[in-house]
């Protein structure tokens, strides 16, 4: 089948040719429909992470059960199936042990992939990844209907988590994002105020749009300066929610934090009720995720799409299809 | 100016002709536009509260400024004003110490009334108090995205609790009431079910829509067996939010909340941020009140209407208007 | 064996003799150094709780290991045991299913007693159970340092919960007893006040000693008119825990709970960690149990003073010794 | 009067005469009887606060009323009385604004002093401010008894967090303190152990100890590198609770404390009503601060003491006398 394959730290992927997978005692293979771009997938392979050569990474996705190995129960040929496991646990599908989902066909665990609801597209069903982290970061935020935050970063995993502060009955919305077409996107996909944090600061908005400041500062960005930006946002008890993965260390200055008396929680993984809850409100339609997914190609244009996907960028969820 | 005034416990109200009121330093006249019958109204004429005959009840009111009295900043002769206090502070508005709105003109102050913001009907500002009531319900539950619930009751309170409850993210809500007009009205405002609990258990409802049962039960009946009713739905470990109030005595089995390890949570009263949000909530859309109002008459009408309340009815909100 | 049998409800238990429990396939036999009488089981005989007649009773006792079945790894004989399951789990020892600690030899598993730790006498080992059960209902209190509470009654269960209270730092205990031996034993064991609720408030005299009302409500009585009495004793938002059993129907004016926007929580039952936790405080001396057990007898004894307790009582925990 | 005044950023504190202070409206003058030196009057002597020269440090003191201002009600000359203020809160007594207790006489306010309960000490009193910003990390702790934690520092803020561990039910304290007479004074005032963080893993002791790890690690250094040692010393779920002030920027693997889902809570401040309680236990004995006070002196010896404590100390708290 054909695959994209990482090389060594830094290097493009390739796409190349490789043997099919075969579905061993208790495992599916699954033919590949769509795979998104995760920002773990962009740190894999721009670090050293000692992934081995010839891994295929790619973990959220969906597609179609093409074999079952034996002992597979509850599933059959044909059914439409999605990913739900955790993204971020680094021995699992995608990272080096088992190969993942870019590429035609995949070998996956009947315990990491969901039936598809009736009328669930595969684009769709490619999102329920990101979204229940977003969905986590909310949860870890004790977040209460009519709370004000601000969302740092208009990345999928910024949108997701704005999505589901809707959900959850925010009053006020204000994302903070470097880039114009992201903050568009934003606005168009349920956010009360979209501004560049160069220009304006965002809890100043929240407070002209309420007459008060963010409760929650949801910092979706995980790069160096994160913490000590969404520091800065938050006002007295704030509670400050750190969902994007930041792989270096960072700093700040303490005595701001506790100048406001700040909660930091850091948020990673997900429970089991929290996938199922994402599938059920995907599929209801009360939250809609086909709207971040910014560009889609076929598995020969993955390469170039990577490497762009590792710099500055006006794209949100990026998938390839097939 | 026309009132409808209540005579004794029991007996039928009267429209009678009254003195206008007059605005003392400090207070404004307003002119009744709209004003619902509360349950608290039907509370106390039904019993002996040992309010004054003559008395004038009505506070969930909207209207616009009439007069202003010395030293009343921040309103003008004609601001359209909807009421924002505590419905259940006896001594408030509405029940004995100061007429209140079944008529054409009454007396307040600028603390109890906010101003409408543009697009708000009268009738909506009526509701806001309702509206308030079921959101400090929903605080009191410390609901979460993504929670089961029960609500028992579409009356006003109930159907108020239920709007809230979807808008803070709410995974199945199933509506637990005896009426026929009143499930439809709450299947048409958004609840995922609505049960005639005579003859479906609502907590079984909730577990067949998505796999588990209710973590919250809202009681919005306030009457003798309701606690019991509540307790009975309620899974392990459920919060059971008693917002219906209820003045006569009532019982239950304590084994049967304990072997469940329940929480009950009285909810009483407001706080200055709900009202904001709800009118916020309110004038932005996201919450809708209107289809809750299912019947309005001139003043004239009231005694009928408000003595049809007292017994067991399809009606939901019932509201005079001028 | 000699052993104190149930014969029927409200009928006086009987010392017999019967045949010594043989320890299965996962078993233990252990032979019984001391038992309390716990309120439950005081409850199972007094009604008709459909125990089968010969029902040995008894489920808070101590031991020595006296025989192992097959598979039993981890005991060796001679080993000291205390009890430590749910004691209000009705389908467990002592009530029915399996035959109880009245009686010279009991039938247990691994799973559901604990190996003493050394220094730890067989009358301590016997009230780690009544602990655990304060314990539980401290935690379900949310208890934080610095705050006042009402312990009402001083039964066992009022006494464990009070030196819970003492030792998560409470500022001012005052227990409610009728009692006045019981009253006297409070304040032995720590209470800083304990009052006559014939005659005093026990929440005003919390307000008396500190300038605060109780945060917490713990009610360990388990008869009709407790919660109502709970509810009296409340401050504004305080929470009340239920620990003690009424089995019988109990009610109040829920108007009363509303207006104080209370917080009911009903406890039942332990979780591990805590009965490690008990055993941790009783062994290191930071929890005292010993002065609670204020009356031992041999078992043939046992009839006259369980008949006894089912009557009002001066006596807090009552015990067997062999 | 002789005071011991400040003169320049990371100079030498000198003694002088200078005149004494005058109650105007409003205002008390205290004679000194303690005053401590506070983690805060180092940070601001050694470091360029811009306090202006001549400033008289020192707030953690107790004393007697010498006069009393026009107006003053609730005090009267010869009242023994102690200082609670926020001892953080830069624009307060001892910090530039108003003159200090580092002198023989005070000026203050009402609000800012408590009177002393009958049989507490001058010493005792002036340790109340330190054994109060223990309790407030405590209550952001949410602590409930049972629980293990890590104590970070055997300072007097450790040793008061320490305490009130205690005091709250914890079940293992590990202190970890670099030096060794400060260990030695841990373990006197309640630790469970004390170690070297450079030999032993307190986290690793608490877990020998118990069997489980912190729920709670306590970081009461405030020095560059701390937050990364909590998080190290953090178990899955902990809570960090940051009480030491740290006046530089500091850093962390944000990668770390994410993959823990940890709580970081930002400590500063308090509540009266903490005040009310630090003195209340502290007059009743339950907890106990004298030993934590390793070293006294005259004023005279002030300066030498003051510049003793900016280097590594075996001392926890250092007080002059009169």
């Amino acid at each position: 089948m054909k695959a994209c394959v990482y090389r060594a730290p830094g290097a493009p992927l390739e796409v190349a040719e490789v043997p099919d997978p075969i579905a061993g005692p208790g495992e599916l293979v699954v033919r590949v429909k769509a795979c998104g771009i995760c920002g773990s997938d962009l740190h894999a392979a721009g670090r050293n992470f000692r992934m081995p050569p010839g891994t295929i990474l790619g973990h959220e996705f969906s597609g179609v059960v093409e074999t079952l190995g034996d002992g597979v129960e509850g599933f059959e040929r044909g059914d439409p199936v999605g990913e739900a496991q955790r993204c971020r646990e680094v021995k699992l599908v995608g990272f080096g042990e088992v190969p993942g989902a870019y590429a035609e066909l995949m070998k996956t665990r009947p315990a990491s992939v969901f039936k598809m609801p009736p009328g669930m597209s595969f684009r769709e069903a490619a999102t329920v990844e990101p979204l229940v982290v977003g969905l986590h970061g909310l949860h870890r935020a004790g977040f209460q209907a009519g709370e004000n935050c601000v969302v740092m970063g208009a990345g999928p995993i910024g949108i997701a988590t704005m999505l589901w502060a809707r959900f959850a009955g925010a009053r006020a919305i204000v994302v903070s994002e470097l880039s114009e077409p992201r903050r568009r996107l934003a606005l168009t996909m349920g956010a009360d105020a979209a501004v560049d944090p160069r220009m304006h600061n965002p809890a100043g908005k929240v407070e002209s749009l309420t007459g008060a400041g963010p409760q929650v500062i949801f910092e979706c960005i995980g790069a160096p300066g994160a913490m000590a930006e969404a520091i800065a946002y938050a006002q007295r008890s704030s509670r400050v929610v750190i969902i994007g993965v930041c792989t270096e260390d960072d700093g700040f200055a303490p005595i701001t934090a506790m100048s406001k008396e700040l909660d930091m929680r850091f948020s990673l993984g997900m429970e089991r009720a929290e996938v199922e809850m994402a599938i059920a409100a995907l599929a209801s339609g009360r939250v809609a995720t086909a709207p971040m997914i910014t560009h889609t190609m076929g598995i020969d244009d993955l390469p170039k799409a990577f490497a762009a996907l590792a710099l500055p960028t006006n794209q949100s969820k990026v998938m390839i299809e097939f």
